[in-house]
């Protein structure tokens, strides 16, 4: 039963580990570079395009039904963020890339939605890639989603596989003209939405945190088969979490060293708070890798522990009782000679043997700190 | 028992981990950056501040009632130290930052209790966030406090979310006027509260010392599961202390090399001071922790050792005893034709062979070196 | 019989891993540098030149006979691919080097089939050497191929091992004018293939990826001897992958950061993306070493575990039956007076000892977890 | 017995690990920084001070009584070395300091017996803090004694906390006009004092790596409990060693990078020199970390081969004659009914059948390599 | 016997051990710096000198009598190198330093022949140490024999320790004036000769490999303790090999970006191969060092899986036996009152519980696949 539900879970992170290890562009060998191949599943919901404008007064926020509205703003003292859902239709795309003269390798890595986070800076317009991470609890498995922006100068463009994000914070503070949002321009806004990304993980690592936290204590209390299974599927879903958030570190970097004049002084600041934070994350996920390797570590040394315990009574009874077995067994045979089976007190004073052999035993055992 | 205990040990340790591990700030995911939010606990004493002022000749100590009296001292020949214990009072901490023009991002670093330690340079002032430790020897746990400094011109501020710190010299030497402290800037005086933060380290890594040598001597005279927790307790210990010093270098070698106004040449020599100790807490961190991984593997070896001795216990009873048991079975059988049962001198003859066979199987253990 | 297949494994393994590791160019010491020695296995297939020309209008493809036809184009206007496939025929491959004046180290590095993949700038041309992997399903082994590539003003010079390769996208996309592979130069040509080599590493670590998960699966549902027979393989492989695919970062990232006039930036913008894809690979293998060396952890627990399940099932039925046997075998005894031997129900009350007995040791291991 | 002097051991090597890691300078948290502390034992050997001045023609060597006395040499056409011995007589060194003007702070390191080696640049003066070794053959352990230099324009002084040293080489030199030493200044002299420190350490080396070599002999000849003791009793000595060593080549190649007038080109030559030596140390401590490593390995490897030696020998044992007990039993048994008794051949049916049975069960074990 | 071979061939490791990681200039330990010590064995045959001369037209080789003769040529037009054998003869080295002006640590450092290999630029002369490697195929151990270069515009001088060395290729080619060696200088003389050595360390990597295969041969088809032994060997083997090949990179690295006058930028490109070459042992010692772990590892897995394999017979065995041996010794039992012992057909009735519960237990094993 046990067995069968862990042959269920590992086909589950058989494709789990093919889809976060493989990048599948293998699909697209021999096609020539630009090509655009959308590689995720194909959802059933129509890609949809939401575009927010906003300066200090005044903010619209509405659903784009053509690719063909999809440019860039004529109105120059308003912002306008520009998020699409969906990847899959890849001719709305090739339309959004003509509008806003995107390099074609640039859309390649927007639909290739296995890409390394990186960032690159184009001059006209900057471009960033990286994943939404998104914990499922009932499977302890982290599940990532592709999310890439391109930073021009008034205006951030978003592409995400699926509806279901973690902007809904900035959403709310363009909205209600919250904080400083709506009085900045667009690298502040595109600043906003890598800071709700990388926000975003330490969630995750704090549920990752309390699970692993449940796993040392049920390790240190009643450790089964079971408890090495999680270490195990922890200690792989660190390999792969830190695969996902080491370029970070490398992403946002580049961008703070970059002298780009689409980042205004202003906001380099709280990009440096971004990279506090994404340090603080790679510091996190290198610690619980040395933890769950100590829990390993420990789980062994129960293991051997245990076997040692259950090797110590076996070799304590077996050793009490196999001499004293074979005394008796002298005693039970059947030869016409033996003169002890004939006198009178031979019985009890067997008896009295036989106790002082186990005493001595286990006087040598309780010595030998094995009782 | 001791399994309960282990359990009650193990849920602390888990509020421990996550609260050493996890920076909480998922609880502000979404709002607007700058946002303060106080996320360690809420002490019941009131936050108080306190501003002590000197020159060479002059020194005055007195409690701030009013956050509106915590401002930039006008009495410019002076050296102003304002320290706040509390972190809880957001409006208050709130008052001293537009007091001070400090950035949101410095006051939201203050306020989250859980920040790595950083150096950053603001021009017209310098922000320092750093850990004092604390270790508590009956649960052999190290507490952090964050401790965060801002640095102006003729002002130090520090931060501290609880009674209680390391900073009592530095006050001893002010009253005192020992040393050159009455003397120098507030630059110097930074410097001898991060040389305060980090002698102490020096306290808690003697403590630990002494604690993993107790440990070493009682892994090689009495080994038990317990000692193997213990080494397993002070590793994880040495994870986090680690997590919590390694940006102390980063932090103090930024410093150095910065060539804000703010720090003078006379005590840049005092900070390639401070340096060389934080180097030198960072060694010794790096030692603890290669003693311990050495411990672990003396258990395990000690482990194997003993289980070894005692399989070759087992065996030497059982494999002189399980061949001359048979025989004895063989003579205890009840078949009407067994002609040796009925010789004269079988039964002293089957103890010879009996001794024999055994003196065989222990000289051949002797020379196996078993016994 | 499993046995036997092993040794064959391993025999073949053995040339497997000499041919990897070892450069063979032990052959050549003592010669003097720029002695051609060709080191690979002499194909009985003849080596042959083709050469494609184009430019945006035209294209032509044909065998060349001599080499003495292989020479640079006069025709400046197009460009030109020359491929050689069969680096065994030595006179050929020094007049080709004549004809394009390579310094004659360049030669003795493309004859030299183990060589380190690596890229050097000799002014008029760029010379690159790197390895095409072919992944051999049922052995579960990477074979490579050398490929070596000679870029000029307006033409590329490709030198092969033998017959099949990668590129026949490349020259899809030139007969079918698809792209913009026929409206750009050479460089862009040296690219194309170099991602074509590239592009199918991924195609492997997919393939590699799916073995792995079929292994994963077998290890947490039945693992076997054979199952650490094939970690340990995967294992092998991986070391050696990453020796081949390591150098390639350098090596792309030296074309990057060189500043030749023969790499227009037009094409560098693509050489960044093939840098990308680099990394990438080298992130998957590093990662599969990590998975596989989990997977090694994990399968040593597993035994450790069963082994612990094999002996409690031991200690259990011998702790129980023992001292059974023991109380059985004193009563076996055939002494003239034992008094119990005589009344009435002793034989029962003995069961109900037993019983008892074994009731015990049954509670005790339950209370002890081992049942 | 021997776990008694395991105990005695290791209650001694407590005091080494705690005294050997410790700084100790938490004596002094809460003073102001440049506050004399002497941490070491006090020894009751008074401190002395020896000033040997020499030039090429002349050479006195005298000890001084009083510290008035020792401060700069007038005479400037001679290279003074002033050693002091004995750390403990803090006004002494005070006036020392006051005499040379000294910073404070490189008289809190050298009376900081435990500090870290480093070199720092005063630019009137260099300051330079290394450890001597000494190697305790008997208890295997390496005691080290903080020897500190300070090199002036025409003076050297060095520290060293109690007397012996390994200096003797230089002073001899200095007697009897060897080499070039006396025609040099005192950045020869420095550099002669230092050479010999490094020196010192490859006989201590070369110490450690008899005691491996023997350890390496007994462990694959006669490998016991105590061989691992002392296997993790020199790993333990390798991270004290090298944490020791470590900070040596910073030292010196920040000496060698630095651009001191001090400091004539004609002696960094001869820094380079150990420089390299320095380099080789560490080289060979890293290597017997290695090798003791490997040490480790192979001990647990050999434990576990003799544990499945073990194993074998009892289950061949238990395995033949557990089944032909059972026989015996059979037929041992008393009931009425049990036709075989009284067959007139099957007592000897009975040998041959055992026979048999045991036969088969060796033929099995010899086929899987268990004989 | 076995036993007895280890003994000798470890002491002969140790001497091994001790001569390839002691430098031995403890022996020299006091002395003042460029004191010659020669502490290599004395060999019995006199040290010999040997030049060559050479340009385009003629070449001359003569054995030289007198040191005085051993000065650089008057010739310029001409190449020289001359090549001292035997580094004992400490006056006629010195004789050849003072002629070629060489500064007393050049040659200090070619008479100590443990030193690390290095190069370093004197301005009028370049000095390179390196080891030229022997590898003894029937102990698997690998002999340095330290060989150094001095570079001067027209001549190398080499020192070997003793006869014999791996430049007979570099003296063919130079008689038979194959290549173009004759025509170029005494760099290209001093290129040629450091690329013999380093393609010499291919062979030996090759031979090793070659047995490291037959190492896993083994290992996979009868693995025995002797192959741990073996393993651990090559291991060890592994860590000097690395000890002596890693400084490779950083000598001939520094000699490609020494800007010196001495070394022609056509000499260089041939340098950039050599550089290669060495990138590419390292490579291979990494390699094989992860190889060997790799091994260790399946070693230890090896015997695991073997000790679970004999617990298993054994526990199978002594499960299905024991209970029923209890079940023949409860009716071996003399009580005067056990029906059973009268009925008819418990006899029979015994036999098939019998067989019912081993097979219950052969059926239950099966189950759990331990058959």
């Amino acid at each position: 039963m046990a067995r069968a539900s862990n042959g269920r879970q590992s086909s589950k992170t058989k494709k789990t580990l093919r889809k976060k290890l493989l990048p599948k562009t293998s699909h697209k060998a021999g096609r020539p570079p630009g090509t655009l191949v959308h590689i995720g599943k194909v959802p059933t919901a129509a890609a949809d395009i939401r575009r927010i404008e906003y300066n200090p007064q005044h903010m619209t926020d509405q659903v784009i039904s053509s690719p063909l509205d999809c440019r860039p703003s004529a109105e120059t003292t308003m912002v306008s963020w520009i998020n699409v859902n969906g990847l899959h239709d890849l001719p709305l795309l090739e339309k959004v890339g003509v509008n806003f003269t995107l390099h074609p390798l640039v859309l390649e890595d927007i639909v290739n939605t296995e890409h390394r986070p990186k960032f690159e800076d184009f001059d006209s317009y900057l471009f960033i890639v990286l994943k939404m991470l998104h914990y499922d609890i009932p499977s302890a498995e982290i599940h990532t989603e592709q999310v890439s922006f391109v930073l021009t100068p008034n205006t951030v463009l978003s592409f995400q596989e699926k509806q279901g994000d973690v902007f809904e914070g900035v959403r709310e503070r363009l909205r209600n003209n919250k904080g400083r949002i709506r009085k900045m321009g667009s690298d502040y806004l595109a600043y906003a939405l890598l800071d709700s990304v990388v926000d975003s993980y330490f969630v995750i690592l704090e549920q990752i945190g309390e699970q692993v936290e449940l796993l040392e204590e049920e390790l240190v209390s009643r450790p089964t088969p079971e408890t090495l299974n999680k270490i195990h599927h922890f200690k792989r879903e660190m390999i792969l979490l830190r695969k996902a958030v080491w370029p970070l570190r490398e992403l946002i970097g580049g961008m703070q060293r970059n002298e780009s004049a689409l980042v205004t002084d202003a906001t380099g600041i709280f990009l440096r708070d971004v990279y506090d934070h994404t340090i603080q994350i790679l510091d996190t996920v290198e610690t619980f890798r040395d933890v769950l390797s100590g829990l390993l570590d420990l789980y062994l040394s129960i293991i051997s522990n245990r076997m040692n315990e259950v090797m110590k009574v076996l070799t304590i009874i077996a050793t009490i009782f196999i001499p004293l077995t074979f005394i008796a067994g002298i005693y039970g045979m059947n030869f016409d000679h033996i003169p002890e089976l004939h006198w009178r007190w031979s019985y009890p004073a067997l008896w009295l043997i036989m106790l002082t052999v186990g005493g001595i035993m286990i006087y040598y055992f309780k010595r030998k700190r094995w009782l």
